[in-house]
C-alpha cells in the first residue's frame, strides 16, 4: 500500500511559514525593480556599483500575530518578503533590507529596522557576490599569469589559462583583522575530484576595501612560507635565487589522483557485489505531508528552508499541544588553526556562504529509498530563484532498537510477560554542502515525545602546507589542519503557553546522618531545583563536575502527580571553545559558542543568534549574541528561548579520506519531556507488542493491538532519479 | 536470496572462546561431583551447609597461549572450565573456584589462584543463592504473617498467604555497611504487571551473617518512616496507637492497575493499526556466522556471553589485522539515593545478580526481523545449565544515514560529481534484564573501521515512599528515586601487536606573533601529543575544559604518511560520579567509576575490573580496581588495556512509565581509527554510489560498482516464534 498521499503546497493558501513560491518571488522582484525611488538595476544588467537585489526570501510573521491566528482565531498575518539590496550605487554604498508586502501582490515596502542590530549594515560586512567576484577575478588572473612559470615549476599546477593540472581559487574569511577592513587571502587548491583536499603553498592577498574597484590590488603574496609585498617581488627573488623554491610533490603529479576520490578501490566489500538491507513500508506511508506541514503519530510541525540559516521548524506540537514555537538552525562555524595565511584566516561562519546550499539528495544513500523528497526555491546572488530539487527529505525510520521493552521473568524458568515496541521515528533531513564540507542535519521525532536534533559531519577536509603542530601529515606533503566545528540552534520552547520558567535540576552531594543508624554518616546524591531568574544566571558554561538537568516548565501547569510540566534539554555533543572572547577579537561575532546553552527572553528584535554579516565583521558584528544576555532580563514566567551549541574539535587523520565519515562525528541534543505527560505518550501505539504465557506450557499469546502481521510482499522498487542541477525553475 | 548460510557451533572443534556446550557442562559437573576430596553434594540434594557447585562456565585461555595458537601456529590451548563451589560444609565456610580441564573429558582440577585478588573469597561476600534464600523465606513468612493485618490495613496488599493483592519481596545490597557483614533489608513491592514500580513503606532487616542459620533473625523493622527493633514492637505500637499509621493510596487499590503496564491506551497511534517500516534483505544475509564467529565486510570477531559479565568479544579484526584482543562488558552499577532503608542500601552491582540474564529477544522489536538469533547456555544456582533461547542477535542494519557523501557543486547550477555510501552496519546485541531494568547492549561495526559500543536504558524504574529531594512524585504517592547508572568495559586494544603506547592528543591554546603581521598577536589552538608513561598518568578524569583525543598506537608501525598507526577511544556518554571514594567506603568496590578512561598494563591476574563478590563487600572488594593503577607501571610499549566507563544520572519522571525509553538514554563510546589506515577502508565497498553528469544536459551516469538494482520483491515473511522459557536444555 502506498499509504497516506502527499499533498503539494497550496500556493493559493500557503501556510504561515511556507517559503515563497516562484510567483511570489517574481512578484516581489518586479515590484521592487519598479520602484523608481529605489533605483534598482535588474540583476543581469547590474554591476558592482549599481543598486541591485541580492536576495529574496520569506519574512516570517511576528510571533504574536502568528499565535493570534493559530490559537486565537485572529486574522491570518499578511505574507511578506525580506529583500536584501546591495546598494553599490549609493554614497557611501550600503546593504539595505526591505520588508515587502502583502503577498502575492506587493503594494508596499519599508526598511527592515531592528534596534538590536547595527544600522546601517556596513558595506564591508556584506557577503561577497558575483558582482564583486567579477572584479576580483581579473586581479587573480593577472597575478597568476605573472607567476605561471613559478606555479608550474613549484607544483605542476597552474591557474591562468590552464588545462589539465589546474588550480582553483577560494577566498578566506574574515576579510581583515579589524572591523571595516576588506582584504581577502586567495588560496589555490587542485582542480579535479577531491582537489579541495590539496592546497598549494602560494597565496595572494587582495585588498578590495575601497568603494572604487580600480583601487583594488594585490597587497601581499605568500609563497613557500615566505612573504612578499607584491607579485613582482616574488618573481624577482625567484629569478635571482633569493627565494627558497617549492618543489612538486610526487603524490599530486597525476591528474587522476585516486586518493581523494570516491572511486572504489582496495579489497572488495562484499566479496561480490550485493545489495544491503533496505527499508520497506509494508504499511505504506504513515506520515502525512501537506505542503510544508508534516504529521506523524501525534507530532506535527511546519518547516521552511532558508537560504542563509537552512532549516527552521515552526509550531512543533505533540498531540495538539505546542512544544516549541520555533526550532531552527542558526549558524555553523568552523575555525581553523595553522601557520600559513590561509589557515590563519579561515574562520568560517557558514551562513555567509552563498555556497552553503542544500543540494539534491540521493535516494537510498542520503535518505532511505522510502523517503519523501521536497524541492525548495532559493534566491541569492542570482537573477531568479534556484530550484533545488529533492533538497529535503522526510521518512519514517525503523531505528533498529527497541524504544522500550521489558522481559518480566518469573525467576523460575518462565516469564510473566514481555512488552516492547520498536523505535519508529520520523526524520526530517537536509544536507548542507558548504564548499568542501557536508553537514547532515536531522530532526528526529520519537514516539515517546522526544525530539532529537542531530548534525553529522562528512565531506572533504581542508589541508595545507603547514607545521605538524596543527595537524597530521596527509598526502602531497600537506597536513589536515585542526579546527573546531560549532552549530547553534534556536529552540523557542513554549510549554503550554509562552510564559515559562527555566531551572537547573542539580545533582548534588549530601553527607547526612544515616537515618537508620545515627552513629553512621551516609553520603549520597540528591536533587536541588534551582530556578534561574535572569539571563546571566541562565547562561550555561558546561561543568562536567556539576551534573544537572536543564528544565523548561510551566509554573501554572502540572501533571497528574502535581509536578510542573516541562521539557528538558539534554546535550550530547558539546565541546569547549578554548578561544578566549575577551582576548581574541573575532570571537565577539560568535559569542554563542561560549555557551553550551543560553536562555533569553524572546524578542522579535533577536530573531537569530547570528547573521550573514557577522562573517566579515566578527569584530563589531551585526548580531552580537552577548547583548541578548547582557541586559540580564528577568526570565521567570516569560517567553523563553533556548540557544543550544553543539560542537566538536576535529583533528583530521588519514581516515578522513576520501571524506570525513558520520560514524562517530554525530552531535545531538534532545528535547525530552520531563514530567510533561502523565506517562510515555507512546503507550497509545498499536505497534507495541505484549506477549504473555499461553494456556499450554511453552505457548504464548501475542497481542499486537490490531496491527496486521504475516507475509507481505513488498516491492523494493522505488524510482531512482537524479539530476544534480540547481538552475532556474523553468 | 537467503544469503550466507549460518553454520552452527562445531562442538567437536569449538572455538577458543566458545562457551561450554551442554556435554561439556555435564562432563564438568559429573567430574567434579565425583571427586571424593571435594565432597560435593549434587545441587538437588544440597542444603545451605553442604558443599555444592554454584556455577560452571568457560575459563578462557591465557592470552599468550591463545596468541601462540592464533598467530604463531602453536598448539590449541586446552579448553577449561571455571567452577564455583559454595563450600558451606567447610569450617569456616568459603567460596572456592576451580579450574577444570581438559575438556571435553576433564581429568584434573586446581584452585583458581589469582595473587591480585583477596583470597580466600570471603563467605560473606558470596552472591545469595537459592539455598540461602530457602532459609530466609521462612523468616520473611513469619514476619509478614505477624503483620498481615497491618499490611492489609496500610496498603491493601499482603505477603503471607496472599491471593490477589500480593506483595513481592526483594533484598537490598550491599548486605551491611562494613566488610564481613551480611544483613539484608527486605523490601516489598506490588505483585502483578509493573508492580516493581510500587514499593510499600514496610521493610524488614534480616541478619543472616552467622554460619549457623538458626541464628538468623529480623534485626530491624521499618514502617511508615518509623524504625522498630522487632516485628513485635511494631505490632504493639500499632495496637496502642503510638505508631503513626500508613494509609492505602487510592492509585494502587485496583489489582489491575493500568498505569505501569504495557496495555495500549490513550489516543491510538496510528489512527488505524498498520505496520511500520521494516528492514528487508534483498541481497540476503551478507554476514557470515560460524558458531560464535562472525564476519562482516572485513570485520571478524568471536563472542561469548558469560553468566556474570555478559558479552565478551575476542580477536576483533579488520581486514585480517587484530584491533582488539578483547572487548568486553565488565560491570553495570546503579547506585540509588533516598531516605528509607531500601534506597539507603540500593547500591546495585549487577554482575552479582543471578537475575542479570539475557533473556529471549523478540524478532521485530528487540532486533529487526532480519536478525540471526543465538541460544546460550548459562549455569548458576541451578542443577544444570539453562537454555536461554534467542538471547543474542546479530543483524546488518541500514542506519538510515549516509556514512559518507559529498555533493560537488560546479557553482553554476550543476555538479561535478556526487559520491556517497549508506551506513550499513553490523550490530551484535543482547539485552540484560536485571530484575526491573533492561539494558540494551550493542556492539556496532561500521564499514569505515569504527566500532561503536553502546548501551541503552529501558525497563521499569524503582520507586519508594521518600522525600522529594530524592525524586519527583509518581503514582501511588511514591517518588522515583534518583540514581546513577555506570557501565565499565574492558578494551584490550592490540594495535598491530600487543606492544602499544597511549597518548593524549591535547588541543591547547597558543598566543603567538601573527606570522603574517608581526605587529599583531594571533590566538588559536594547536595539538600537543602527550605520551602517558605510567598508569597513574593515564587515569583519565574527564575535564571538559581540556579537550583531548585518547590515542593508542604502535610506535613501530606507521601509515603511508609516516604517522603512527593508532585507534582512538572517543567517549560520548560519560557522567561524573560525585560520591567521593576517599570518604565513602562502598565506592572502593567500584573504583573504576572514578575514571572515564583508565589505561593499565595487561595482566592475566587482572582479567576484569569487578567480580560478583564485589557487590557484598564493596568495602574490601575481591577486585579493587584502584590496585591496577596504584603500582603505576610503565605503559610505554606494553600490552595495554583501556577501561572505559559510561554513565548517566537518572532522575526518574512521569514519562519513565511504563518504562524508561532508549531515546535519549543511549551512552556510547567509539573505537575510531586514527591514522591507522591510509584511507577510509570503506572505499572498498561496492555499495557506494558515484554519480557524474552525463553527456546530455540533465542526464547523469550512476556508478554502482556492480551492485544490482531495479525492482526486487522481498517477502516480509519472517517466522515469528516466541517461547519465553529459559528452563533446562532438554
Ligand atoms: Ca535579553
Ligand atoms: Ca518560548
Ligand atoms: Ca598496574
Ligand atoms: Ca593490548
Ligand atoms: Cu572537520
Ligand atoms: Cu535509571
Amino acid at each position: 500500500p502506498a499509504g497516506i498521499p502527499v499533498e503539494p503546497v497550496n500556493e493559493d493558501d500557503p501556510g504561515l511559514y511556507d517559503d515563497l513560491s516562484l510567483a511570489e518571488h517574481n512578484a516581489v522582484r518586479v515590484y521592487m525593480e519598479s520602484r523608481e525611488t529605489l533605483a534598482l538595476t535588474p540583476w543581469d544588467e547590474a554591476g558592482f556599483s549599481d543598486n541591485y537585489i541580492n536576495s529574496i526570501e520569506l519574512h516570517v510573521p511576528v510571533k504574536s500575530e502568528a499565535l493570534a491566528f493559530l490559537d486565537g482565531g485572529g486574522d491570518k498575518p499578511e505574507r511578506q518578503a525580506l529583500v536584501t539590496v546591495h546598494a553599490g550605487g549609493k554614497t557611501p554604498p550600503v546593504v539595505e533590507e526591505y520588508v515587502v508586502g502583502p503577498l502575492p501582490n506587493p503594494a508596499r515596502h519599508a526598511p527592515y529596522s531592528n534596534p538590536a542590530r547595527r544600522s546601517p549594515i556596513p558595506w564591508t560586512s556584506r557577503a561577497i557576490d558575483a558582482k564583486e567576484y567579477a572584479l576580483i577575478f581579473p586581479i587573480i588572473e593577472n597575478a597568476t599569469a605573472a607567476v605561471h612559470d613559478i606555479l608550474k615549476e613549484s607544483y605542476g599546477y597552474t591557474y591562468h589559462n590552464c588545462s589539465g593540472h589546474c588550480l582553483v581559487d577560494i577566498d578566506t574569511v574574515p576579510k581583515g583583522y579589524r572591523s571595516g577592513q576588506r582584504r581577502s587571502w586567495v588560496l589555490f587548491h587542485r582542480g579535479g575530484v577531491g582537489g579541495v583536499t590539496y592546497f598549494v603553498g602560494f597565496m595572494i592577498q587582495i585588498t578590495h576595501e575601497s568603494v572604487d574597484p580600480s583601487e583594488w590590488h594585490v597587497s601581499r603574496v605568500y609563497y613557500n612560507k615566505q612573504y612578499f609585498d607584491s607579485v613582482e617581488q616574488l618573481i624577482t627573488g625567484y629569478a635571482d635565487g633569493s627565494v627558497e623554491k617549492d618543489t612538486p610533490h610526487a603524490d599530486i603529479q597525476d591528474d587522476e589522483i585516486l586518493y581523494p576520490t570516491f572511486v572504489r578501490r582496495g579489497k572488495p566489500q562484499p566479496a561480490s557485489p550485493s545489495r544491503g538491507p533496505t527499508l520497506t513500508e509494508p504499511g505504506g506511508r504513515r506520515y502525512a505531508v501537506r505542503g510544508r506541514h508534516v504529521e506523524f503519530m501525534g507530532w506535527s510541525f511546519d518547516w521552511r528552508l532558508t537560504t542563509s540559516q537552512s532549516m527552521q521548524l515552526y509550531d512543533v506540537r505533540m498531540n495538539g499541544e505546542r512544544i516549541a514555537y520555533e526550532l531552527s538552525s542558526q549558524e555553523a562555524t568552523s575555525f581553523y588553526s595553522g601557520y600559513n595565511p590561509g589557515m590563519l584566516n579561515n574562520l568560517f561562519v557558514d551562513s555567509y556562504w552563498d555556497v552553503g546550499r542544500s543540494f539534491e539528495l540521493v535516494r537510498g544513500i542520503d535518505c532511505p529509498k522510502t523517503a519523501t523528497f521536497f524541492n525548495t526555491l532559493q534566491q541569492r546572488s542570482t537573477k531568479e530563484p534556484r530550484l533545488m530539487q529533492n533538497a529535503v527529505c522526510v521518512f519514517e525510520l525503523n531505528a533498529g532498537i527497541p524504544l522500550r521493552r521489558h522481559f518480566d521473568s518469573d525467576f523460575a524458568g518462565g516469564f510473566n510477560f514481555y512488552g516492547g515496541m520498536a523505535d519508529h521515528v520520523l526524520v526530517l533531513r537536509h544536507i548542507n554542502t558548504v564548499y568542501n564540507y557536508d553537514y547532515v542535519y536531522d530532526y528526529i521525532f520519537h514516539q515517546n515525545g522526544v525530539i532529537e536534533v542531530r548534525v553529522g559531519l562528512t565531506g572533504f577536509i581542508l589541508t595545507s602546507q603547514d607545521k605538524n603542530s596543527y595537524g597530521y601529515p596527509l598526502y602531497g606533503g600537506n597536513i589536515g589542519n585542526i579546527h573546531q566545528h560549532a552549530f547553534n540552534y534556536k529552540v523557542d520552547l513554549d510549554i503550554l503557553g509562552a510564559q515559562n520558567r527555566f531551572e537547573t535540576v542539580d545533582i548534588v552531594l549530601e553527607n547526612i546522618t544515616d537515618p537508620q543508624r545515627p552513629d553512621l554518616r551516609h553520603i549520597q546524591t540528591r536533587i536541588q531545583r534551582n530556578l534561574r531568574r535572569t539571563e546571566r544566571e541562565a547562561a550555561v558554561q558546561y561543568d562536567f563536575n556539576r551534573p544537572k538537568y536543564y528544565n523548561f516548565y510551566n509554573e501554572e501547569e502540572t501533571n497528574r502527580f502535581a509536578v510542573n510540566r516541562g521539557y528538558r534539554v539534554q546535550l550530547n555533543g558539546i565541546a569547549k571553545t578554548l578561544l578566549p572572547r575577551q582576548d581574541w577579537a573575532p570571537m565577539r561575532g560568535v559569542a554563542w559558542q561560549d555557551y553550551q546553552l543560553a536562555v533569553t527572553r524572546r524578542k522579535e528584535s533577536e530573531p537569530s543568534s547570528s547573521s550573514i554579516y557577522n562573517q566579515n565583521d566578527l569584530y563589531e558584528p551585526l548580531v552580537d549574541f552577548q547583548t541578548f544576555i547582557d541586559d540580564d532580563e528577568n526570565i521567570v514566567d516569560e517567553d523563553l528561548v533556548a540557544w543550544v551549541t553543539l560542537s566538536t574539535h576535529h583533528i583530521p587523520h588519514s581516515e578522513d579520506f576520501p571524506t570525513t565519515a558520520t560514524a562517530g562525528t554525530q552531535m545531538q541534543f534532545f528535547l525530552r519531556p520531563f514530567n510533561y505527560y502523565d506517562e510515555d505518550p507512546s503507550v497509545g501505539s498499536s505497534n507495541a507488542v505484549l506477549i504473555t504465557p499461553g494456556e499450554r506450557s511453552g505457548s504464548v499469546r501475542v497481542e499486537r493491538f490490531g496491527t496486521p502481521t504475516g507475509p507481505a510482499c513488498v516491492s523494493e522498487q522505488s524510482p531512482f532519479r537524479y539530476n544534480g542541477t540547481w538552475r532556474g525553475p523553468h
